[in-house]
């Protein structure tokens, strides 16, 4: 007879509690960093997208699916504030996969602009994509260097994608008032240039793949201060509110819970230039955690998505 | 209405008719090789594991699956006479596993020996595992040196794995006479001293990932010549001949054909020292193609395992 206690799985944990367990345990050093730094500024990170978990092949194309698996990893090197150098790719496909839709994938993996340079492919019984990224950084922010007075700021409006997939969802990938919420969903920014320009100023930088709100609090805790967010000054994407409204949920929940904008988010001295294209939306203080404010100053509750929870 | 045409599926062109149809559209650079080798000398090697597709964990422990992530990456970089520096490691797991069997999937991978220096771990509906493992390199020998004249040696016995495969397929999880057998199967070798030693000495040098035949006919291809390998010379593991008749196979066809041993494939030049370890399997000559050779010298037709057909 097995008896469970609460914190015995991963959802009772969740992906923190569990990452906490493996570096106490000395099994993983800093695996919460966007990228992992190795000697000679090389930045290296990973990312695995699977049919049926992180997407479906009747909502996007073969094209898409292989810009979307580029640039989720060259979204990381931009929160590294590197140079991009190379892609490794390891593809499973089922043997009845059209070889054109193969072509179609790389392709996809083509337009997002650097180059694979190995790989693997073997044969699955569903689509997966794995792919590691490799580029070169001068200097990596990091999520701990947050201090009280610091600028937060992002490099672009937020929601588009939680909206996009929402709608897809909904069964409307060829409505064409979804369509640039669907595209912001499949097709991810690529903010490599201001990933470089906020290397140079930021105390704090990371990708926001997981939610402002979620996001907002790494930073917070490992920095060990407090970041308040105005509400009224998160950028929030054209057509959000609308299809936040279709779906019972406000704007804010579409734009700071919902995750994978790739936007990225730092912390920047209020002395330092800002890069072009940076929106302030808020400031660090001392304390800790991350709020959201309303326009009266009082806090809003916004829950991000953390994994296996 | 849509008609296809022969060589329109991944089926009919497999695995390395894909590669050649992405090389030669200019999508892919060299994704034949054990690992991309990049600037400085840096060698990088990705591979994924996907429950349901390459393990069930029913045959394999959470700490031996780890291990063997581990592994499987830990070999491209003995191919590629490479000393490791890190492993990255993205892991998505459904939320319901037990985090004991967390911690012991990264005490497996911890028991490979190279540092777990970054990743990411999300839930997924099953479990899968991507591992890239990094190291450097003073000299990748590749694939396509062999020169006529050259002796083809491995570095262990083979079949083991394909041997433990079987007898995981036939319920023998827990039989103690497959034990050995299993544990190849499920902890591969990893020959990083004599993958640095043939380095220094190999014209060719890859692993054996996907059966020696299939395998050799790679260094053939890739080298122009042809390897004739003496089937009396191919070293064969304890237990395989046995599992291969309970099965109605040969033993060459586990040793020779059915892959997944880990162990290197060198081609040395006949003057150069033979390091530690190595056994001489046969020789290259001018032509094409890998042949088995039976004791009267009577070519026998041993099929390796190419994905998608």
């Amino acid at each position: 007879m097995s008896r469970r206690r609460p914190g015995d799985r991963l959802a009772d944990v969740g992906e923190l509690g569990l990452l906490a367990e493996l570096e106490r345990r000395g099994l993983t050093v800093d695996v919460e960093h966007d990228a992992a730094l190795l000697s000679g500024g090389l930045v290296v990170t990973q990312d695995a997208l699977v049919e049926g978990v992180h997407f479906q092949l009747d909502w996007i194309s073969w094209r898409d699916l292989g810009y979307k698996a580029a640039a989720v990893n060259i979204s990381d090197l931009a929160a590294s504030a590197a140079e991009p150098e190379a892609l490794i790719v390891s593809l499973g496909l089922p043997p009845a996969t059209l070889v054109a839709d193969v072509v179609e994938l790389y392709e996809g993996i083509a337009e997002a602009g650097v180059p694979v340079r190995g790989g693997d492919t073997t044969s699955a019984d569903r689509a997966y994509l794995s792919v590691t990224a490799l580029g070169h950084s001068v200097h990596v922010p990091g999520r701990g260097g947050a201090r009280p007075g610091d600028l937060v700021v992002v490099t672009g409006p937020l929601g588009a994608s939680g909206a996009g997939l929402l709608c897809l969802e909904a069964g409307r990938r060829d409505d064409p008032a979804a369509a640039a919420l669907v595209r912001a969903h499949n097709r991810p920014p690529l903010r490599l240039a201001e990933g470089r320009a906020l290397g140079a100023v930021a105390t704090a930088l990371m990708d926001i793949s997981d939610g402002l709100a979620t996001d907002a609090g790494h930073i917070a805790r490992r920095s060990g201060c407090h970041l308040a967010i105005e509400l009224a000054r998160v950028p929030v994407a054209d057509g959000v509110a609308e299809v936040a409204a279709g779906a019972g949920r406000t704007r804010w929940e579409l734009a700071c819970a919902f995750g994978e904008d790739y936007e990225l988010l730092a912390t920047v001295p209020p002395e330092a230039p800002l890069p072009p294209g940076c929106v302030v939306i808020g400031r660090c203080e001392a304390g800790q955690g991350a709020v959201f404010l309303d326009a009266a100053g009082r806090e809003v509750v916004l829950h991000g998505w953390e994994h296996f929870r």
